[in-house]
């Protein structure tokens, strides 16, 4: 009898193609798991992420789950999994759940945390999960905060969306959107109910435009409001983005 | 006229041959800097380092210097070299030093910091500075420290030599051994006048033996007194070790 077993992944997005399988492309976080879940249990398997993440970004708990027919313990599939994928995907925990979890329509809040570095120095060691930006710079932390502000509630993010074709609801609520400096990385933290594709590198590409001076506060409540892609900002490259958590009910 | 440039550098040592240059292997760090710096001054360049560090090791602060012939200021060549060096080497600091200064000859002190990763969740993002013992485990902090207390002073350290025809003299002192654990990794610091090749590794090594229950405390002592490389532990890979500062006069 099958058994619904949910994994809390970790993974360095560095090196892979995104979260999603899709054809001719093997090298994704799904596929790369997939393949060592097939090769313990001898058929294969289909694994529910809670959403997709692009290339590029990681993930310090990413939630998944799949039916798995085999006999092994939860904490042996746990073991397998972390003896056979690569070393930059790690599997935090692995239990059986009700047959009826599902980790995308389960998900009730996401928190994403996207990290810029403004140091002094060539950051050598924490390179790959942080985005230097080179053309912008002076970053007025005030009034990323005052723009952060009207992204919280519910709204239509279609001028944040990165799929231009996107036909479904776009709505959706924000709970926080925290803005915070340490001197040397600005931290863009988003809790919300769900975001759209390259939604939260949008927001924050938009935010960081509002830091340097670019455009005041007010032009983000503008382009949540005409829903128009072009009046929002650039989207911030994938490395400095990071799925934090998923929450269920 | 030629002046002297002292440079602070940083690297993850990771993709390199080690820091030294040598015949048919470009791939160093010296070799990377030295390209770097005769494309900005127009000839060849011979950079200066207080020590070849392995391959696979890193540095957070490793010092070298150079004669320039050029007219660049020291803060031109450090943003010069941060542009074009590759991501994973980085400047801290260039600046003009006496005539008479050598990286090599003028190091006083050194310390090397080992990290020992015991955390129980895979190491998705530190996995690269750090290492993950599959065969030795449970470590007892205690006796590798009633262990490191007979490394410190000036002693023969032929036995923790990894060059087995080394000829010149292998007295060295060692200021501080020190082992710490937050629970999640095991720091091995070692402060002193100088270190033989792959002796920093080979401590670490033979310390983790003594925390695993392999040995004793005491045959540290015994490795040392009778200088017999079979009488002193395994070599702990690269990867884990990171110089942390060079100290002069």
């Amino acid at each position: 009898m099958a058994r619904n077993i949910r994994l809390i992944l970790q993974y360095d997005g560095s090196r892979y193609h995104g979260w999603q399988k899709h054809d001719g492309v093997c090298n994704t976080i799904q596929g790369r798991i997939e393949q060592v879940l097939e090769r313990m249990g001898g058929k294969p398997v289909e694994l529910v992420g809670s959403g997709r993440t692009d290339a590029g970004v990681h993930a310090r708990a990413q939630t998944a789950n799949f039916y798995y027919e085999g006999e092994e313990t939860p904490a042996r599939i746990k073991d397998y999994l972390n003896r056979y994928l690569p070393e930059d995907i790690g599997v935090l925990s692995a239990e059986e759940v009700p047959m009826r979890f599902h980790s995308r329509f389960g998900a009730i809040r996401k928190t994403y945390e996207y990290r810029v570095y403004v140091g002094a120095e060539k950051p050598v060691f924490d390179r790959k999960y942080i985005w230097t930006p080179d053309k912008l710079s002076g970053f007025d932390v005030g009034n990323m905060r005052a723009a952060a502000v009207y992204l919280v509630g519910e709204h239509d993010f279609l001028a944040f969306c990165g799929n231009r074709n996107f036909k479904k609801s776009s709505v959706r609520r924000i709970e926080r959107a925290e803005v915070t400096s340490d001197g040397t990385i600005l931290h863009f933290r988003f809790t919300g109910s769900g975001f759209l594709q390259n939604m939260v590198r949008i927001l924050t590409g938009t935010l960081l435009e509002v830091g340097a001076g670019l455009r005041t506060p007010e032009s983000v409540a503008e382009a949540l409001a005409k829903k128009d892609r072009s009046l929002a900002g650039f989207m911030a490259p994938a490395k400095g983005l990071t799925l934090i958590s998923v929450e269920y009910e």
